[in-house]
């Protein structure tokens, strides 16, 4: 293990610890130990790349200057409340999508005393979020606009969600709401945000920044998100099972994913008629009809030219940015997901 | 109505047409619809209380000065986040008990279209709060302690469902878990913070008040809270059905109920032994010997002392606080609680 995930595990202690001692609270013995399970299971099990990011980030913006052991672990705690958000997200996702399995192990809501608990535990985490912040940040002078980056951030995450949810389980499966908009808006709320904008504002604030004076970062940085899902969506389908951990569902679950997008986009009438009839149905013969007329279309290449394409336009917006240190921690995230096979 | 009331209800549409406009969120036609629907399905239709008090309270509080109606409006803005909150919480909790109905109609979850979107609805409903704080109190010297207020109150309310949600359900029906002790702190954190703190914490932030000042007055509405919570319990067994508008269930669901605990409290081995039986069962026969034991204990007569003395204690807590508005203000609360028969 990395020095520096070693060091952002060990901060993930710190905070259990001060959670689980939160004066705010009278803990029962056993609501601290259910908490002290809950948070074992859910928060720390991922790739943590987002809350890693954090820390990364913050070092390249702080280039050449002494950077303390304090500011670091400032830097690690903001990470963590970035990876608690994701735990969140990804324990009530669990229970709306009636999923079995999470990173390798089965959902909370699956485990047998946990049950509905478990939506009260989503909302526990969210809830954790503020009580870090002001355990360590309430006298910086950047806590407002870390309380208000947190609140935006979450609220644009719902709000993806919700068109989400409502396009893929209400509308009556029905193909023709799907385009390339409505895709890139999905996710760019539901994912580009949180996972990509959030960890770069963290340290941006943490450096002493005004979040007012770079939205043009956070264009950069939507685009990347954007670039990152439609990998995503391609692995789902064109990944090797073996290499990406999972086996892909989307087809199955009327997703709109980017590819079905673009195969609307370059079919003919029958084509789409053939997308109407099997996207969205478990049935292996449907799936793999689907899967057929996407060779057909060559959605591979499709997608190699959009990867091109994103790459260089992403590359010339970073360039053109005045900061070497800006460009320089853009870059590094970027160097992160191009051409990336898991 | 009121004219207090109509004034209130008008700046629900205010807030609910910025919120269908928010900047932060690029809406589609489907999902503004949907969340205009989700509002109106969800927030408005309860008693409002809790959002009426914080008016009430600013205006007790500012008495002898003069009030502009922007004020008023953003009294009305606080109050009805306090009932987004309780909103937020009704959603998930009714989604989390499996309820089938809330003010008389069904639950948000059980409508056929919305199901588990329901979760997420929630989610949206607390991610509005900051939305509000934001939009209109951004400027103020008080925001940052309004977000912190909000803050706190949701994750001490939160809390107490957890300790609610883990005795009841986890605990494999073990009546011997239950005390007064537990049932302070459950209906402490579960309903006293928000229910009572919260709006006469908002109302002081707005006149200008620091919190933490006024750790007294925090304390009297926690114990008025409490009453308010032992009263409700008192009512879900003896109160006429007609008259609170709901059959109680306590009894059946296994709740913490102050009135099995005090029940407990008076037993004899032999009594014990039938609570222990018949506590948490949905047969009607073992409801009836529950309330048979509860009037052989005459818990009527136990509640009448507690009720009285609850009553004497907080008068008398009032009285000596020094500030006459403060204590007009904690009257007004007492009164309109003391001797509810609904």
């Amino acid at each position: 293990m990395s020095d520096l995930k070693s060091k952002f595990l060990e901060v993930y202690s710190v905070l259990k610890s001060e959670l689980l001692n939160d004066p705010a609270f009278e803990f029962t013995d056993d609501s601290r130990q259910w908490v002290d399970r809950m948070l074992d299971y859910n928060v720390p099990g991922g790739k943590l790349n987002r809350g890693l990011s954090v820390v990364d980030s913050y070092k390249i913006l702080k280039e050449g200057n002494e950077i303390t052991d304090h500011e670091i672990f400032l830097a690690c705690a903001l990470g963590w409340c970035i990876e608690w958000l994701q735990a969140y997200f990804l324990v009530l996702d669990d229970i709306m999508d009636g999923s079995h399995t999470r990173r390798g192990q089965p959902c909370w809501f699956r485990i047998p005393k946990v049950g509905m608990i478990a939506a009260n535990d989503g909302i526990l985490l969210r809830n954790h979020i503020p009580r870090i912040l002001k355990m360590h940040f309430r006298t910086k002078p950047y806590y407002v606009d870390l309380l208000d980056l947190f609140n935006e951030v979450e609220f644009q995450t719902a709000s993806g969600q919700m068109i989400d949810l409502i396009t893929t389980l209400e509308g009556e499966k029905d193909l023709s709401k799907y385009s390339m908009q409505l895709h890139h808006r999905i996710v760019q709320y539901k994912t580009a945000y949180y996972s990509f904008y959030l960890p770069v504002a963290c340290a941006l604030l943490m450096a002493g920044e005004n979040l007012e004076n770079h939205v043009d970062v956070k264009n950069i940085l939507i685009e990347m998100g954007t670039y990152f899902q439609v990998q995503d969506d391609y692995l789902d389908c064109f990944g090797a099972p073996e290499v990406i951990g999972k086996i892909g569902t989307d087809i199955e679950d009327f997703k709109c994913s980017w590819l079905v997008v673009k195969a609307l986009e370059l079919s003919n009438e029958e084509q789409k008629r053939l997308l109407t009839e099997n996207y969205g149905k478990s049935d292996a013969s449907c799936v793999a009809k689907v899967k057929e007329l996407y060779k057909v279309l060559n959605l591979q290449g499709a997608f190699m030219e959009y990867e091109s394409k994103s790459y260089e336009k992403l590359i010339k917006s970073i360039e053109a940015h005045p900061s070497k240190a800006v460009r320089a921690v853009l870059k590094s995230f970027l160097a992160k997901i191009y051409k990336r096979q898991k």
